[in-house]
């Protein structure tokens, strides 16, 4: 395998390489890579921003992360903050900070995942920044999106009587983490090659997740606005105890409803971990928590991709879950370290 | 002095404490810091965005540079992106990855510089990230301005005849940084403490340098549009052959016409190195380098904040200095290493 040294193209050149079949396609892009700044032109819309910092073996590991997948999920993990404002993504920065033990090929690579991302998404990258590091790779993202004025929806909207809604299905990043992380541990110890066990659903949810672009066009098609949303990243209880005190109200949730993949499922049974407690704590599933008025029951009940799994009550009714044995309990942010996984 | 360990307060607990006096100051911030992404209206405008990635021992050394100088000096240089644009910038995201050889206060410090630097030039932080790092301080800006539509200035855009401006004065920085070395070689070797010797100019240059908010003001106020323009971090030469290239023009210097602080002139004469080269190939003085129509001549000849030190070529004429004593050299990007400094 082909091996060029980073150095050999100096950091304009890494840039320019790097960028070099990068096109633009949204009209908003106005000035792309390679000035002080890029220039973005949301006419009559409001403009949205989230950034990221991830650094490796702190939110990643490179022992079990292909480096195309990694670019992929830098992406995808920051247009989903966008789309948790109800807002559709239009343009990403990524900046990265790089020691001399990556070649000019591994950063295609990680490069490949970015634009991947990016043509699946429709957005531009327009700038970034890349830096020589000491040691570990470093990923800085900024997304940028756009959103009807005042059609943004915050995390501080929900109100007593509303309907509590997932989307997808949760706990599956969790389970592909703590497999992919045994993994590591008997190879390391043994040498073993991976048994990944076909276990292709959760470790896809681990190496690639998805954005929920669709849950917002569904929206958007559909006249719904939520009344409060975020996006899940450090597992359901923790993101919902968020929204509950932004919101300054409390919440009843269903063990029964809280949406589970049969994979999921399957093998957190198989590794005697109770799934629900994947769903609730576990991280990194990237889909939407979000809040309804009651009115718009009808127009979610039937849609595949939403789960209603409770209500919001009064802040003095505190935050509870009811099990399926019919038991209720208070939630709690075990957050993703709870059940003994990374 | 009080030493709080940052798990104490947990990730959100910090960004909480961080950001707890946090005041919005413009009307285009709608969401600021706390929701998956902030809001931004520049109704009737163009958006700017600009990010950088600053990495400990690579762009900074804590062992001369004070953590407030830092938070301060991160903002401006991302700011100074933003004006070369001949933007006005109006927001910032910060993100932080830390080890724990920081402590809150360590942070507080830090982000007292972020916050006098967000007041002095009327930008609000609107987000960021905060994360532990296995090893360094790692910082990662995103700035955002407005610019009235199509009223950006890009690197592209300079024409043959034009003047070629810089703001202020120049190679400061690099004599800062070269002095703040070699006290600190002194130091490790001798333990002796260090001596400034007085130069307060060139390390202020260093230490707290300033975004060029002024000529910017300035260029509105007189109606000036340059026809190119970008900030000065790597050295004039370099900054200067990059937007010739992006210009796909030529351009003629000259070196008498090139503004020195007597304090960097006079200290460079001490170190026994050439001041022109300082300014030429030094880097960090965040200065804007532009380009004017001649019939601009009389608008800015007589501004004490602009010198007129040479024009644009056709393309085929090449690059050239022409120096005091009358010879006429190609001009090269000798980068911030070639004069035997950092």
């Amino acid at each position: 395998m082909m091996r060029t040294e980073i150095g050999s193209l100096g950091e304009f050149g890494l840039i320019r390489h790097l960028t070099k079949n990068n096109e633009t396609k949204n009209v908003s892009t106005i000035v792309s890579v390679g000035d002080d700044a890029a220039v973005i032109d949301h006419a009559g819309m409001q403009t949205v921003i989230s950034t990221d910092l991830l650094l490796e073996d702190i939110h990643f590991d490179l022992g079990y992360t292909p480096l195309k997948h990694l670019g992929y999920k830098s992406i995808v993990v920051n247009l989903s903050d966008i789309y948790a404002m109800n807002a559709t993504p239009t343009q990403v920065t990524v900046s990265i900070g790089i020691s001399n033990r990556f070649s000019v090929e591994a950063l295609e690579d990680f490069y490949e995942g970015v634009y991947a991302a990016c043509e699946k998404y429709g957005v531009d990258l327009v700038g970034g920044d890349t830096s020589s590091s000491k040691k570990g790779f470093i990923i800085s993202i900024t997304a940028i999106g756009e959103v009807p004025i005042d059609k943004y929806v915050t995390r501080s909207g929900a109100k007593k009587g509303d309907l509590i809604c997932v989307s997808g299905d949760l706990g599956g990043a969790f389970l592909g983490l703590t497999l992919m992380e045994r993994e590591k541990k008997i190879f390391e110890e043994t040498g073993a090659q991976p048994d990944l066990e076909n276990q292709a659903y959760i470790v896809g949810r681990l190496l690639k997740p998805e954005a929920r672009k669709d849950v917002v066009e569904y929206f958007a098609t559909e006249g719904v606005m939520p009344t409060s949303m975020m996006d899940i990243s450090d597992g359901l209880s923790s993101e919902l105890l968020h929204l509950c005190r932004e919101s300054n109200c409390g919440c009843l949730l269903y063990e029964d409803k809280i949406p589970l993949a049969e994979e999921t499922r399957q093998f957190a049974y198989k590794l005697e971990i109770d799934p629900t407690a994947c769903a609730l704590s576990g991280g990194e599933d990237y889909e939407l928590v979000f809040t309804l008025d009651q009115s718009l029951y009808e127009k979610v009940k039937n849609n595949p991709d939403i789960s209603i799994i409770g209500y919001i009550t009064d802040h003095t009714e505190g935050k509870h879950i009811i099990t399926r044995g019919g038991n209720k309990y208070e939630l709690t942010a075990q957050g993703w370290n709870h059940l003994g996984g990374a």
